[in-house]
């Protein structure tokens, strides 16, 4: 029933600047990781990850458990996500010592796994009476979804079955649970949909895919249904409130479902596995409910930088066009699962819009979850930060102006880690006959459909992208948005194509060399009247990047008025510049008095030039002002004349 | 020591615009919030105030006490401001009916105390042995405060003891305690301080002077005294924090403090409480602290409006420079507790800047938080209203976009009645020879020095201001800060006189006639750079008026680009528009495309005009938009060119 999709992970060798970021998660943020579920990080918060598999494993065994469980709920996870990353980088580069690090773990966690196949740690150790009685906060399913996903990347990667016969019993487990036995209930943080669909795919097991439709289709049935729960146990996480629906996308059955709500990360998790459960069974219902998810998110809900959730308060979308800049919560997680859910769509609809959202949430929000060294981590990305403000002020403590040490909770690094292990299944797809290109990533592809290219490119840096293609069939590249112009050769001849949904098709016979160049000049781009805190302001963008002014090049930002009428100045790539990077330029003026509160005197400003960087690289100097959306001082631009209209692309 | 003092309720009596906002709290506000007392209001909460004091009388009867306490901790004072606006509306226009109602209210409470003096519904009828043991939560202070105030406000009307006498037995009984038996401890809720001192300066009587100067120097002297008192009781009323000092102003000694921090209505309560005792004793240190914080609100934690307290997070304070529109709390009751505070400085120091700021917070935030029909009533005074986003996304609960019905925590609509009855004592004041004239208000006024003054205008809105004065001495008269020239004539001659600190003085032999013209020409102002979230935009103000922009009078106000170049235009003044007032209209653009999230397009705007009302006549005219800062289209301006400089009012 796919329309296309997603290639394996070992299909895709990165170069270029996926290539370095790949490298920085395999030399850093492994490693890293590893030592922190060992405890062995010095300046990370005790995780006891490995700890908790060792002491679950003993409890099984009546053997003592010692110093017993300790985390979150959901500590699990973070193994998980990291034999997932792992997996990825074993794929890209084999790496004996990592793959007996790997192994190591999945030994434990194997250990760990009751004889009926369930698997969880802290209701192992802790009480094993307490199993599947909080399905609203218990994060079972949620544990499990992420423990699933692991075994199909390592065995993708390594062929190494052990991992993913755990998983499988564990999936088995469940469905023994909620189909044969027939216990009513659905996951509180939803994540093990997506997941059971790739371990369905992997083993051919109908059960999983069953499991999965079920909880999709019963989600919503009941509202009564966490609060009833609640009602038989005498126990309690964090004491949630079990009538909060819309928290947990639980309110209506998800056909019904109109508006993205609540916690930013359980809402695009769970609409990834709608739209896999969609594209897998051709439910046109199911997909109609997501792509009205999707118009929500993207048209009404979403930041400039792809991030989504505005509301530090539950972690959680708000209300349509309520885009606060220096309040957002803008999870980097939440943008991960935005990249996941687009994927999925692309699976059910060819549609160059989802490519544009992908590569948004990639090279804003998920990179600058990262610091450049891949040693410290931004779970809250605000567009706007304000020393002696952010991270300060009580409506402020989440919005961090430096990126902070590793956290207990470690949600975010982990997921970026395995999302650029991966990003290969999102940059390029397949049909039986047609390779897609979603996003320019450099490196080579091979189709299981017998092409084969070779892409060749400075992205998001450099405009041209140039593709060496061989086989048979069609290559299929999308052209975004933002750029108003593109020039394509293929086999250094010009080609012309009104792209069909945003994308031109080249049809490819034995060999191609196709090249694309597309319009890298900076955009000023305003927000809808609707979005009351965007109201006058401009932002800065070039290709996928949004750009923003740190004070770092600037002095202070607030004091900067943006002359929308002039034409940004592109500078050269600077290899030493945080990281390697384009700078751009910007006529400005500087308010010169800014001293009183409240004045009714004219305000006083001298002409200056503007320096922004890419919004990915910000908090990379050290504590100070940043701001994506700043103020202008003429509004009659003449800049952006050219039309943005692709109808003509050429 | 008092440079001059505020002068006796009965010595002022209103005519013009303050006059009728007397009329109307004496014909809606009393008469609705008796029937509240009584639980009679058919559309209001059930309030119990009344049936609590006739319980507490019942419960030292030993007469069964029914139904019990009913309401917040804090109930009775709701009692204690009514009977204190009753007074002073008692004081402007006699009134049998209503006077009885009162002596009926003091019969009740007389009837409620303890013999020792003791009082307090709460802990009368609940449980005689939680008195005293929670001075972070319990609010008896508070309570005591507030029926002082009423005590010498109703003795001060109408010459009856009865409740002066309660008050008095009140404060003998927390003098007992805190002095004689020198327990230590400093009220939760700062507001007794200032009402021991109206009692001293009524009584005489020492103890209440002692009392109140124990409470200001011991506050803050132990910073865990808060958390001792906790772990002595078994029992709390909010589970509040007793570390959190900064909450309450108790983190350090009050003569060290520099910084307004916490809940703004304590705040701003204690720091009156401190401003008149200063003026009172002549304690330089305290006075200095109390221009520290005085200096720290108006030029870095204040509102436009006059309003204090930016977050709902504790109805707070937050840091320098944090001031959101949309999300202000900004509460009614905090702009009051600013006027007290103002009025208390200029007992220390007569400086025009007080002055300024005590009509800003009166003509702007004071009177939004009443509905031009005085029923409904805004506790939160936002200074941006988005229907869909306030009143509605988690972070906006608070900024609710029309007044709501009565609350069950009536805090502000009986402030704002005794507010408005007492205009006359921040408005003017007197010393042994001179008249003070801080804020315009028509009216009659007999100092007790002797002089007497007939004030004629139709300010706020008209900006000519005559005096007739009789009797021999000084007028003193307050040119305001906002008005660029004045000009000023005597007996018809014109008169030149270089203000000192923002008064000028006129000489007055038996009878003058005096006559104040100030510039009402519309100011665009803007604030610091410093303020992130004004960072280029503009607010206009006329006079003391804050104006803003309603969706009533223009459609979408969002996207609307205000002409600071532009001269505003005055419209005549309309008696029925918005109960009578005079709008304003400037020059604007009107973006015309709103319609994608976010667009690289160029902007498309129309020239038109916009209008704009009082900020205090706001929400009127049922749920629109309204903004008080608003985006720019030509930051060139060309107004406000002249001088705001006052060395030379001529």
């Amino acid at each position: 029933m796919k329309i296309q999709t997603q290639i394996p992970v070992t299909a895709y060798k990165a170069a270029g600047f996926i290539g370095k970021y790949q490298q920085l998660v395999r030399d850093a943020v492994i490693p890293y990781q590893h030592s922190v579920l060992w405890d062995k990080a010095p300046d990370a918060e005790k995780s006891h990850v490995a700890a908790n598999f060792i002491n679950a494993g003993k409890a099984l065994r009546g053997e003592d458990t010692a110093d017993g469980f300790y985390g979150m709920v959901f500590q699990d996870s973070d193994a998980a996500k990291w034999l997932e990353a792992a997996a990825y980088s074993l794929a890209a580069k084999p790496d004996d010592a990592l793959e007996k690090q790997a192994d190591e773990l999945i030994d434990l966690i194997a250990a760990a796994q009751d004889k009926d196949g369930y698997l969880n740690t802290y209701f192992t150790i802790k009480d094993t009476d307490k199993r599947w009685t909080n399905l609203l906060e218990g994060h079972e399913l949620y544990c499990s979804g992420h423990m699933i996903e692991a075994a199909c990347a390592y065995y993708e990667a390594t062929g190494k079955r052990k991992l993913l016969d755990v998983a499988s019993k564990n999936a088995e487990c469940i469905y023994d649970r909620f189909i044969t036995q027939n216990v009513k209930g659905w996951p509180g943080h939803p994540e093990i949909e997506l997941a059971l669909l790739k371990l369905y795919r992997l083993t051919g097991n109908e059960h999983f895919l069953e499991l999965c439709r079920r909880f999709i289709d019963e989600r919503g049935t009941d509202p009564s249904f966490y609060a009833q729960e609640a009602e038989r146990r005498n126990w309690t996480v964090w004491g949630s409130n079990p009538w909060d629906n819309d928290y947990r996308q639980s309110g209506k059955p998800v056909r019904e479902q109109s508006a993205a709500t609540g916690h930013a990360v359980r809402a695009v998790y769970l609409y990834t596995g709608m739209a896999d459960l969609a594209s897998e069974t051709g439910d046109s219902k199911l997909f109609e409910a997501c792509r009205r998810l999707w118009d929500n998110i993207v048209h009404n809900k979403m930041y400039i930088t792809g991030g989504i959730g505005s509301t530090v308060m539950g972690e959680a979308f708000t209300v349509d066009y309520d885009l606060p800049p220096d309040t957002a919560y803008s999870e980097t997680c939440a943008s991960i699962g935005l990249m996941f859910f687009a994927g999925r769509m692309l699976e059910n609809e060819v549609n160059g819009e989802y490519g544009d959202i992908m590569e948004l949430a990639f090279y804003n929000t998920v990179l600058a979850g990262m610091q450049l060294d891949g040693k410290r981590f931004f779970y809250v990305n605000p567009l706007e930060v304000d020393p002696g403000i952010s991270g300060t002020a009580c409506t402020h403590t989440h919005t961090l102006p430096v990126r902070p040490k590793w956290y207990a909770c470690a949600c975010c690094p982990p997921n970026v880690a395995r999302l650029i292990g991966s990003i290969g299944k999102y940059a390029y797809g397949e049909s039986a006959d047609t390779a897609y290109c979603h996003m320019f990533a450099a490196g080579s592809v091979s189709f299981s459909n017998g092409l084969k290219l070779e892409c060749t490119t400075d992205y998001p840096y450099d405009m041209t992208v140039k593709y060496a293609v061989s086989g048979n069939g069609r290559l299929a590249v999308r052209i975004p948005k933002w750029s108003k112009s593109c020039t394509i050769t293929v086999n250094g001849s010009a080609f012309s194509q009104t792209p069909e949904n945003g994308y031109v098709y080249i049809n490819v016979e034995n060999k191609a060399d196709v090249q694309f160049i597309f319009d890298g000049t900076p955009l000023f781009v305003r927000a809808s009247c609707r979005v009351p805190r965007l109201v006058g302001m401009t932002a800065l963008m070039r290709g996928p990047l949004v750009y923003c002014f740190e004070g770092a090049d600037n002095g202070s930002v607030r004091d900067l008025r943006i002359d929308r009428s002039s034409v940004p100045t592109v500078c050269d790539f600077d290899p030493d510049f945080l990281g390697g990077t384009v700078k751009l330029k910007v006529k400005a003026q500087r308010i010169t008095d800014c001293g009183e509160l409240y004045s009714s005197e004219q305000e006083q400003s001298t002409p200056c030039e503007a320096a922004a960087v890419p919004y990915c690289t910000w908090g990379n100097r050290g504590e100070n002002e940043m701001r994506v959306w700043m103020n202008v001082c003429n509004t009659k631009e003449t800049l952006n004349k050219s039309s943005n209209s692709l109808q003509n692309v050429v």
